[in-house]
C-alpha cells in the first residue's frame, strides 16, 4: 500500500479483507470489488442513512454512488422501510405472491405509457434476459442488436467479460454504435428477416467513457426499424429507470419501446427488477417460462409501490435533475478555481465527471481519493447517482469538501512539478 | 369453475386474480402461477408464521410447500428476522458488501467439506449459471452434461421451456439419464476432450416423476469421469441444500463436487444463492465476471448465518428427516385405511406423494383439493418440503386433516362408481 493511501481504508476493513481473501475468490467479486474503485476506498460497509453511507471503520461519506444506483430516496428511507417491515412481520416469501404484485403492476402500467403489463424478477440481468426471451418468443426470430460495449448484465449473452462464455452464447448478438444511425441500419441489414430485438440503454453509460444522451433521431430510427420489421424495441432502463422520467427514460426523446427492463432504483435498495411490455408482446410474455425462488416475495414489491408514490408526489426526476445540476455546477466551479479542467456528461441525475487529458482516469482516481478522505464518496469511471436525500445542504457540504480535495490535488501537482 | 372448487379460492383472491389478468400476462407467471397447482388453490397469500401460511382471504394452511423450498425454519422465524431487522435498520444495500459476506463465506467453508471458497447471488439460476461459467473458465472447455429433464433454473441454457430460447443457447449441453452410468459414459464420450462439467441434481426431483436418491455407484462414476478429464463435477443443491446434509447433499453418498450451487433454504426465505467451490476452481472463480445490483446486501447474508447456526445447533437435517418420516408414515397409514395405494419418493424432508395408477396425477390433484379445504397445503406433482416448524404436533394435526381428505375422496369415488 502506498503512503498516499494510509489512513484511507481502516483497521476493521483491512481485517475483513484479509479474512475475505481466504474464503472469497480474489477477496471479492463483481462490481463491488474494492479493486474496481480508487485505491484506499473501503471494501466493507456497515450501513447508511439518507445521503450518507458508513464504512465498517465508522467513517461516514456523502454517498454519490447510492449503492451503485438502487438508493433513489436515500438509505434506510423510513416510509419505504415501514412498508417492508409490515410485510416481513406478516411473513414475506410465501407459496404464492402477495397482493403487492398486482398493485405494483397496476402502478407501472399507469405510470409508463408503453406498458400494458409487467413481470417481476430479482436482477437487472433477469429483466434484460427476460426481455430478449420474450422478444424472441413474440417474433419467432433470433437476432438481437445491442450497442457495442453497452452493459446489459453479467450473464453469458451480455457479460462485459467473455471468460467462461462460449461463442454460441452470443451467436445471435449483433452490434451497432450508440447514437449512430448508419451502424444501426447496417446491423439491421445483417440481421435481415431474423431480427428479434433492438436493445438500447436509456442513455450511453459505458464504463470510463464520456456519457451520451440518446439522440432523438437515433431513437426514432430504432423505433422505425422495429415498426417496419415487427422486432421488439427494448429499452434497458435498469440503471436510469425512475431517475429521468417516471414514464420511462425514452419519453424524453418521444420514443416508446415495446419492452423495457427496470431494476436498481425500483424499490430503493430492496431486490427487485421488472419487465414492462406493450400489448403486442403480451402473448409472448405468457408463453415464456421465467421464474425464481424469491421473485414473488411481497416486501420488495411493497417497497416499490411506496417508492413510486413518493417519486410521483415529489416529482422525483425534476428534483434529481436539480440536485445533479447543483452538484455539477459546484464541481465545475471548484475545479476551475483550483486550476483543473473537468467536464460532466450524461443526465445530471447520473453524472460522470472526467478530467481533461486524463485518458486512464488516473487524475480522476487521485481526486476521488482526496474527496474520500474528506468524506465524499465518488467514482472516477462509472457514472454516479443522485438521490432525493441529496438536498441543497448536502450537496453544498459535498461541494465544499470537494473544493478542498481539488485544492489538495493542486498542491500535490505543484509539489511534483 | 366447476362445482367442486366453489368455496376454495375466495373473494379477495378472485378480485386480485381479475385485476392481475389485466396487468400481468396470463394473470401470473412462473412456478407460482395458481394454474400450476390444483384448481381452487389460492393465487395470493397474505403471510405466514411457523408451519402455517395464510391466504388473502384469511384462511390458514399447514404448509408443506414452505414457499417452494425457502422456509426451512418456518415462516417469519424470530431469530432470523431479528438479524434481518438489525441490518435493515442500519441500512442494507450499500456501496459495498457488509461483514456478513465474510462470516457467511467462512461458515460455508467450515460446513461444506469440498468448499474452499464461496460467492453469492440472488437466484438458483444465478448460482447454476455461475457454476457453468466457472467450470468453462477453469477448464477452457465447453460441453456441459446435465440429466435429461432435470431442473437447473429458468434461463435459456437450462429452462424447462424452449419458448424464446435459441438452439445455440444449448449448443454445448449434452444429456444423460439420472443414475444411469451407461448413459453418462456415453455423454462423456460424446463430449470428448471438450468436457467442462457434469451437472447433477442432489437427487432426482423432476416434476411429476417418482423421485430418486442418487445411486452411490453413479455418483462415484461422475466423480471418476471428472477426475480423469479435469472437468468440474457440479452438484445442483439449490433445492435440496441444507435439508439433507449441512456438508452438501452428496456427502450422503460419499462424493464431493468441485462446485455446488445453493439457494432456496439458505436464508429462510430471504433472497440469496451461493456457489461453493474447491481450490482447483478458485482461480477460475476469480477470473469470471458475475454480479448483480443487490448481491452484496447484508440482510439476507445475516439471515443465512443465523440459519446456518440454528441448523447446526438443532441438527436440522436429522429433525427434517424425522418430521418427513412421521408425515410419510401418517399419509401411507391413512391412505391404506381409506383404501388408497400411495407411495412416497425422495428423501423424507422433500417428499413426493403419488397415487398408484394415477399417471396424470388427477387423483393426486383431487386429493390435494380435499386437503386444502381441510387446511393442509400440499402439491400433487412437485416435491413438498418440511421445515423445523413442522413439529410432531403440527404433523399429527396435518395427518388428521389429511385422513379426512382421504375419507372424502373415498366417498366421492364410491358415489361416482
Amino acid at each position: 500500500m502506498s503512503v498516499a493511501t494510509i489512513g484511507l481504508s481502516g483497521g476493521r476493513d483491512a481485517e475483513l479483507c484479509a479474512r475475505a481473501q481466504a474464503v472469497i475468490p480474489g477477496g471479492m467479486w463483481g462490481h463491488q470489488r474494492a479493486a474496481a474503485v480508487p485505491e484506499g476506498y473501503p471494501q466493507f460497509f456497515a450501513g447508511g442513512a439518507g445521503a450518507c453511507v458508513r464504512d465498517v471503520d465508522g467513517r461516514e461519506y456523502i454517498d454519490f454512488m447510492c449503492s451503485w444506483g438502487p438508493m433513489i430516496l436515500g438509505h434506510a428511507h423510513p416510509e419505504v422501510e415501514a412498508a417492508v417491515r409490515t410485510q416481513l412481520d406478516a411473513g414475506d416469501c410465501l407459496d404464492g405472491p402477495t397482493e403487492h404484485v398486482v398493485t405494483l403492476a397496476e402502478r407501472l402500467v399507469q405510470t409508463i405509457p408503453h406498458a400494458d403489463w409487467a413481470l417481476f424478477q430479482k436482477n437487472g440481468s433477469d429483466a434484460m434476459t427476460s426481455c430478449v426471451t420474450i422478444a424472441r418468443a413474440g417474433t419467432g426470430r433470433r437476432k438481437v442488436l445491442v450497442a457495442r460495449n453497452a452493459y446489459h448484465g453479467a450473464v453469458p449473452w451480455c457479460s462485459p467479460s467473455v471468460v467462461g462464455v462460449t461463442a454460441e452464447d452470443r451467436a445471435h448478438i449483433l452490434h451497432f454504435e450508440y447514437n449512430d444511425i448508419e451502424s444501426l441500419d447496417a446491423a439491421v441489414a445483417v440481421a435481415g428477416d431474423d431480427l428479434a430485438a433492438i436493445v438500447v440503454s436509456a442513455f450511453r453509460h459505458d464504463l470510463g467513457v464520456t456519457q451520451e444522451l440518446p439522440d432523438a433521431g437515433f431513437a426514432a430510427a430504432a423505433r422505425a426499424h422495429c415498426d417496419r420489421s415487427g422486432a421488439a424495441l427494448v429499452v434497458d432502463d435498469v440503471r436510469a429507470g425512475f431517475r429521468l422520467n417516471l414514464g420511462g427514460s425514452w419519453e424524453d426523446v418521444g420514443v416508446r419501446p415495446d419492452l423495457a427492463g427496470y431494476s436498481k432504483a425500483i424499490a430503493n435498495g430492496h431486490p427487485l427488477a421488472a419487465v414492462t411490455g406493450n400489448a403486442r408482446f403480451r402473448e409472448a410474455a405468457e408463453a415464456v417460462f421465467v421464474t425464481g425462488s424469491f421473485w414473488y416475495a411481497g416486501a420488495p414489491m411493497a417497497a416499490a409501490v411506496v417508492v413510486n408514490d413518493i417519486l410521483h408526489r415529489l416529482d422525483g426526476p425534476a428534483r434529481l435533475r436539480a440536485a445533479g445540476t447543483r452538484f455539477a455546477d459546484g464541481l465545475i466551479e471548484s475545479a476551475m478555481r483550483r486550476g483543473f479542467d473537468v467536464s460532466l456528461s450524461g443526465p445530471p441525475a447520473l453524472p460522470l465527471m472526467q478530467f481533461a487529458d486524463d485518458p486512464d482516469a488516473s487524475l480522476g482516481e487521485a481526486f476521488c481519493r482526496e474527496a474520500l478522505t474528506r468524506g465524499v464518496y465518488l467514482h472516477h469511471k462509472h457514472n454516479m447517482f443522485l438521490s432525493l436525500a441529496h438536498t441543497d445542504a448536502v450537496i453544498d457540504a459535498a461541494v465544499e469538501a470537494v473544493d478542498d480535495a481539488f485544492a489538495a490535488l493542486a498542491r500535490k501537482r505543484s509539489a511534483s512539478a
